[in-house]
């Protein structure tokens, strides 16, 4: 019954929740008493129990104290209980592959961001237990931890729909990010501002050469439009927050870039700016400058390091870039220069230039 | 016929032109013809004369390079004539009063910044005869400059609304501020992603003490919200962007307003910014970090020094945020704590925290 008094409270709580997502929820649960009796008709003593239960489930979240939905930004702060808003929220997913020292670690650091409503790990070290009963033996946690095995080690693992995200919001992370709470509140505060798009804290752009083929890059890369200072076109998802609905977009893109990701293991995270570069017709990325960031990949003793590190790593990446343009016929990446700070912060000067 | 001229290359060039827009020109045309023919039925070969010099002056219109509308920031720079794009383009509006000899150092300065279509100067210094023989015996400058002289010293003279304004797009300087070309390019930038706000440099906040009472100030007033960093509400006009309909929103407003600035002789930026985010339901202004802004005041012989130096002035602004709020019957200014910055300049590295 989990699941059911889950779609409750998420119908209840949710006033602007639409009606394709209540179709959807009723359908998740048809299917879902479907498979638990086989398919077979019901007997009616069976479906009126249900209801009973539907309606003391409804009957209890009622007393759930009222959590008023604010789209104002600055009201974030006043709420009391932040777990039971799932709308005011966000999810954290992290993938993670063959260093658990490290993801407990992570586990433990993000514990005490304000405004995390849950944390899901998508566990791509197959065949190898998940550490959940560690985790619960060192418990209570102040945040739910959910871990999805996988059966199969494969990068675009962390971007299928999860049935556990309750949230719009999702700050995805790599397994060897360390980022402060400071700079993850202000940059959510900066998506509830640009939902459309990527907020996070890693730019990198395209460049296109006179030959009409395109390579990635960062600062080492010519700025492609000339003028002062630089252009990104895509902020990865490796530490970035991004609408939920871009999951299910992903999901339902052409055959030819998942498989594209699939035989690199690589470039999920550009695949996923084209996506939204496509659908919003605006740059894909919102860059927030970080104030504190690190990687922590250096604090891991189990000998295996990021992805990043294969020497054919970036060489991928222009690769993809140029297979993505083909299958979209064109490059929908779009250029911005915009880079967001929080003001005031880390000091009351950081809006005065330094002479 | 130069009335006539401006509004039919208006018309050819600027597909977005709303009906409404054409309507008032149309009206004014025929204002204008009514006027010069003291309203008497205008005889037939007289209509035939002003119709051939209408088709003529079309026909030339067609000779001009099309200049495309495009949406994306990224494309301006590609343009080759800026000054016959109104749409692609901003126009400098500057109050000034008693320092000539700081305004004639102004206009040179701004002479060569990207985008600019048009410089109005608002000539506030009744009685004295506007610089304009000086202006052009040194000419030819490559941008216009039309002198608007006033009939009395009013503040907000300023913001009334101007016919030679041809642009959406008006930035608003006072007229001692020299603020780079590089910072002008990339706010403009900036504006054309946030054209319903106030996209500037100087940012100002309101704070609501325990007694219901306002207070105007900047970083040594306290964080009205609490938490990390602050928060600003106003963005103020003399160094800002917005857009030229606010001009006509101001001069519609409630008399109470425009009494409360001609007694003060000061307020009206605030009075700007109450509009905007009452008519938005956003924070006001959106707040760019300058890289390079200087005060020039103390480069003027006049001895005159601005207003902001009056001892009431700041005493004088928070009276005006409490009437305003009055007249308003409640608080529409909103917070806000994004900074923009540009991306790479000056530097390559300043997305990396100094540590």
């Amino acid at each position: 019954l989990k699941i059911r008094g889950v779609g409750l409270r998420a119908a209840g709580l949710r006033p602007a929740m639409e009606a394709a997502e209540r179709r959807e929820i009723s359908a998740m649960l048809r299917g879902f008493t479907r498979r638990l009796f086989g398919g077979r008709t019901l007997p009616s003593y069976l479906v009126m129990a249900v209801l009973i239960v539907f309606i003391v489930g409804a009957a209890l979240t009622m007393l759930l104290p009222k959590v008023v939905e604010s789209g104002a930004v600055v009201d974030r702060r006043e709420q009391v209980d932040q777990r039971t808003d799932a709308q005011n929220s966000f999810t954290i997913i992290m993938q993670s592959y063959n260093r658990t020292d490290l993801l407990l670690k992570l586990l433990n650091h993000y514990q005490a961001i304000p405004n995390l409503h849950k944390i899901i790990v998508v566990w791509n070290s197959v065949g190898i237990k998940v550490p959940k009963d560690l985790w619960d033996s060192l418990g209570p946690h102040p945040i739910p931890v959910v871990f999805k095995e996988q059966t199969v080690n494969r990068m675009r693992n962390r971007l299928e729909p999860i049935l556990e995200l309750e949230t719009k919001a999702v700050l995805m992370l790599d397994d060897d990010i360390l980022i402060s709470a400071y700079d993850l509140d202000f940059a959510y505060s900066v998506w509830q501002q640009f939902p459309d798009q990527i907020v996070g804290f890693v730019p990198r752009k395209h460049v296109a050469t006179s030959s009409g083929i395109y390579s990635y890059g960062s600062f080492e890369l010519q700025n492609a439009l000339g003028g002062s200072g630089d252009h990104y076109s895509m902020v990865l998802i490796g530490a970035a927050f991004f609408h939920a609905s871009y999951l299910e977009k992903f999901k339902v893109q052409l055959p030819a870039v998942h498989s594209l990701i699939d035989k690199t293991q690589n470039c999920d995270d550009i695949a996923m700016n084209f996506i939204v570069a496509k659908y919003t017709g605006k740059p894909s990325g919102v860059f927030v400058k970080p104030v504190d960031m690190r990687n922590l990949e250096k604090d891991s003793n189990s000998g295996f390091n990021g992805m990043w590190h294969r020497a054919e790593h970036l060489l991928q990446r222009s690769w993809c870039l140029n297979q993505l343009a083909a299958i979209y016929g064109g490059m929908p990446l779009k250029y911005s220069n915009i880079m967001i700070s929080q003001f005031g912060f880390p000091n009351y000067a950081n809006h005065k230039t330094k002479s």
